[in-house]
C-alpha cells in the first residue's frame, strides 16, 4: 500500500489540476510558477550546496554534495511537459540522487516550449554536455539523468551523440519519462482513474507544443519510442505503477532490452508521476533514489 | 546611477504587478507562487548547505555556510506582506547574509494571513528563537534579520522579548521593513511613481490582513514604529531610496536613535524593495551584504 506521506504528492497534482481546470485560459509565467512548486514536496537533501554556472550558453545550477568525488557527474534534465520546470524546482530532487551517488549534478536550464520547439531543448542538453566535456569530463563520467520530458532528453541526447559516432556517457537514469508524443500508451487508459496529474489531452497538448509546426511525432530525438536503441549506455527506469505514461516505460524497456541494451526497469506500485520529488518524505521515494544511486556507482565509471 | 543588474528587480516587480492587475481576484495560491518567485533574481551564494528542521512545530530551513561558527545564528524572517514569501523565496538570500556574517541563518515558515493575523507570525517567531534557545544557542549568539514584513518581525520579536523581561538578541538587521500599517510615509506619495512594486493601495490591503477583525494598527507588536523602542539592541535598518516605504525606515531611525539605540540606516539610492534579493547579482546588493556582515561580526557576539 502506498504510504501516507506519498499522499503529499497526490494532493499537489490534484490542486494544480484543479487550479488549471478553474483557469483554462492560464497564462504561461502563472502555468510555470505552478510548475516551480514542485520542489516542495522534496525535502532538502542536506550537505549539499548549490551553484549557478553557464555552462556553454546555457544557465545552470551544480548540486554539489559534501565529499562527491568531482569527476563524474548527473547532467540533469528536468521535467515539466518542456514548458514548465527549471533548475529551482528539481535543485532537490538532483541533489538527492547526486548524494546516493556521490558525485555532483549539473540542473540545466534549457529553452523551453512554446517559445523554442524541439529540437531546441535538445540542443540545449548538446550544449551543456559538450561544455561538461570541455571541462574536462570524460564522456564516461557523465550519466544523463531526467524525468518525464527531462528523461526523454536523458535518452534522446545519447541517442543523438551516438548517431554523430560521439563517446557516450556511460548511463542513463529516466524517471517517469514522457517516450511517445502520440499517446498511444495503453495505461493512459488503464491509469486514467488514478493518475492525478497526467492525462491523455495533456500529453496532446504538450506534445503538440513541443513538435511545433515543424516536428514530427515519429521523430526519434523527439519520442525515443521510435528510436532504435542499439548501442545505449546501460539505462534505469523508474516509473510509478498509478501513471498513465507506465507504458511508456514499459515499451521503451522491452525495445532496449531486444536491441541488446542493459536495462532496468522499476516499477513502484501505486505511485505518482515522477514519486522521487518525495525524496526525503516518503518511503518510496528514498529506496528508490537509494537503489539509483548503487545502480550509478556501479555503472558510472570513467 | 543604478546598476545594469538591478533592472531585473525592478523587471520582475513590473511583471507581477502587472500580472496581479490583470487577474484582481487572483486566487492565493497563485498569488504565493508569484512571491516564492522572487529568489530567481538572486545568485546561489555558494558553499552554503541548507536542511529542513522542524523548530519547536513551526517548518524552518537551516542555510549552513560551509566554515560557519555553529553557536551564532540569524533567525531570519521573511517578507511578502504576511501573505506570500516562505523559506524558498528567501534561501538564498539569507544564505548571502548568513555566509558574509560567518554564521548558520535559520529561515522559518510562520502561519501566513489570511489564514493566522496578528499575532500568529509573531507568536511563531516567538517559537522559534525559544526552539534555539532550547537548542543550546545563548540569545546573544541570536541576530533577528528580516526584510519587509519579516523586518517588522526582526523588531517586533525583540520588543516582545524586552516586554517580558527575557534575554534578548545581540542585534536586529531589518532589510526594507514594514513598519507602519497606517501607510502614513511621505515616500508613500514621493516614490510612488518610482517604487515598481509597494503602493499605498497594496500596503492598506496587506495592513488589512494582517490585523484582521481585532488587531489594532497602532499595536507596536504589528507596527514597530509605534513601538518605545528603548532597549533594543543594535539596529541595522538597509533600505532603499526608490521605495514607498523609505519613510517606515526613516522614522523609526530616528525614532530609536532617540531613545537611546544604536542604530545605522543606509539608504541605497535608486533601489528597489529590498533590493538584496539582487546579491550575487547586482553590486549594491552585494556591497549591502558585505556591510551588513561586516556589521554583524562586530555585534552578534555572545
Amino acid at each position: 500500500m502506498a504510504s501516507t506521506e506519498s499522499q503529499a504528492l497526490s494532493d499537489m497534482y490534484s490542486n494544480w489540476v484543479s487550479r488549471m481546470a478553474a483557469n483554462p485560459d492560464m497564462d504561461l509565467d502563472t502555468m510555470r510558477d505552478l510548475f516551480d512548486g514542485w520542489h516542495r514536496v522534496t525535502r532538502e537533501p542536506g550537505a549539499v550546496s548549490y551553484a549557478h554556472v553557464d555552462a556553454g550558453g546555457v544557465p545552470a545550477l551544480w548540486a554539489i554534495p559534501e565529499g562527491a568525488v568531482d569527476d563524474r557527474v548527473l547532467l540533469f534534465s528536468h521535467g515539466g511537459g518542456y514548458v514548465g520546470g527549471s533548475s529551482a524546482s528539481h535543485r532537490k530532487v538532483a541533489g538527492h540522487l547526486a548524494k546516493a551517488a556521490g558525485v555532483r549534478a549539473l540542473v540545466y536550464d534549457y529553452r523551453r516550449v512554446p517559445e523554442s520547439p524541439h529540437p531546441g531543448p535538445l540542443e540545449d542538453a548538446r550544449r551543456v554536455f559538450d561544455w561538461l566535456v570541455a571541462q574536462g569530463f570524460s564522456a564516461g563520467g557523465i550519466a544523463t539523468v531526467g524525468d518525464s520530458a527531462g528523461g526523454a532528453l536523458s535518452i534522446s541526447l545519447p541517442l543523438s551523440l551516438r548517431d554523430a559516432g560521439t563517446a557516450l556517457p556511460s548511463a542513463i537514469v529516466a524517471l517517469s519519462p514522457f517516450l511517445d508524443l502520440q499517446a498511444t500508451g495503453a495505461t493512459l487508459e488503464t491509469n486514467a482513474e488514478v493518475d492525478k496529474l497526467a492525462s491523455k489531452p495533456m500529453i496532446e497538448q504538450m506534445a503538440g507544443l513541443f513538435l511545433g509546426t515543424e516536428g514530427s511525432p515519429t521523430d526519434p530525438l523527439a519520442a525515443p519510442l521510435h528510436a532504435n536503441p542499439a548501442g545505449l549506455p546501460p539505462v534505469y527506469i523508474s516509473v510509478g505503477g498509478a501513471e498513465v505514461l507506465l507504458d511508456d516505460s514499459q515499451r521503451f524497456a522491452k525495445k532496449a532490452e531486444a536491441a541488446g541494451v542493459d536495462v532496468t526497469l522499476e516499477v513502484v506500485p501505486e505511485m505518482q508521476h515522477v514519486f522521487h520529488f518525495l525524496a526525503g518524505h516518503a518511503p518510496e521515494a528514498d529506496q528508490s533514489v537509494r537503489n539509483i544511486g548503487s545502480w550509478l556507482r556501479k555503472h558510472l565509471l570513467l
